[in-house]
């Protein structure tokens, strides 16, 4: 496997009515590989609050952004060399280009919610399907960065850690590391 | 692969302010092969309504049931044949896990929200992480479901269907099938 750098891009966010499930999508992020999630539209620091508590907590150093334009974003991150997926249920189904996926090493994964302009599908260089039915973009999301990172985010240590579970076949065990 | 029946139960439903997750939950169960979805917790219209309408344009017979309680729902099932998955950060990585779970032919899946009681823990014939990092009950439940289905999920047509996506590298080709 290469490395990879992976950016996530939510598209979109409306602050109080997002919170909950932007919050989802950069806890995932976070969780699944993703060095960064850049939120575009209302900046909403209860989303960068929660990612601080848990990198505090849990481990990495996971960053949210902000930015009030995605196409600036995704033009900047293009310059840096990034090619750009974007999650749609119209796309190509992701079990017959996660293989093409695999081997780039700067990856952004724009994530959106029901309404994406079509400037969207035309500036990514990759429409990326899950089922092609309607569902979620964090169930998307998910599939994707496991299927690309071939399940090697699910043995990652989170660095500077002050949690660690300690996995059980009932119950909890959690050592504290600091 | 064997025939599977795969039904998902959703612990500690709160209404209004669970909506979206919970519809977020119901979609992708619907989207990725499960049968069924049965929410424990207050009893909400409009995750039925949102699924009925999802089923009307998009195919299946997914279904949402209503529940008042978790553990009555767990015997039943269990009476019924099912094994009993939880997913929990702190449970049994599903990677060390997948190749068991894939073998078992009625397989309930309970997803939580942030506090689940001990006794789900303890009810659950197996419990089970998803990076053993907190994240999201909707990507966690993603992952297991792509895993135990080797994917073969993603190739399912839904039966009935009005309208069908076809695969676009841009923008959206949908077919009208009625």
């Amino acid at each position: 496997m290469v490395k990879q750098d992976i950016v996530i891009i939510r598209y979109g966010h409306r602050e109080v009515r997002d919170f909950r499930v932007t919050s989802h999508c950069a806890l995932v992020s976070r969780a699944l590989g993703a060095s960064k999630i850049i939120i575009c539209g209302t900046p909403d620091e209860t989303v960068e609050k929660t990612i601080k508590g848990v990198n505090a907590r849990w481990g990495g150093k996971f960053e949210v952004k902000f930015s009030e334009g995605w196409l600036s974003t995704v033009k900047k991150l293009k310059k840096k060399g990034y090619k750009i997926a974007h999650l749609t249920m119209y796309g190509i189904p992701i079990q017959r280009i996660e293989k093409e996926l695999e081997k780039i090493t700067k990856l952004a994964i724009i994530i959106g919610s029901q309404k994406v302009e079509r400037a969207v599908y035309e500036n990514a260089d990759y429409n990326i399907s899950v089922a092609s039915q309607p569902h979620s973009e964090i169930a998307a999301l998910a599939i994707v960065l496991d299927r690309i990172q071939q399940g090697k985010e699910l043995e990652k240590e989170q660095k500077g850690a002050g949690l660690k579970v300690v996995p059980q076949s009932k119950g909890k065990k959690v050592i504290d590391l600091k």
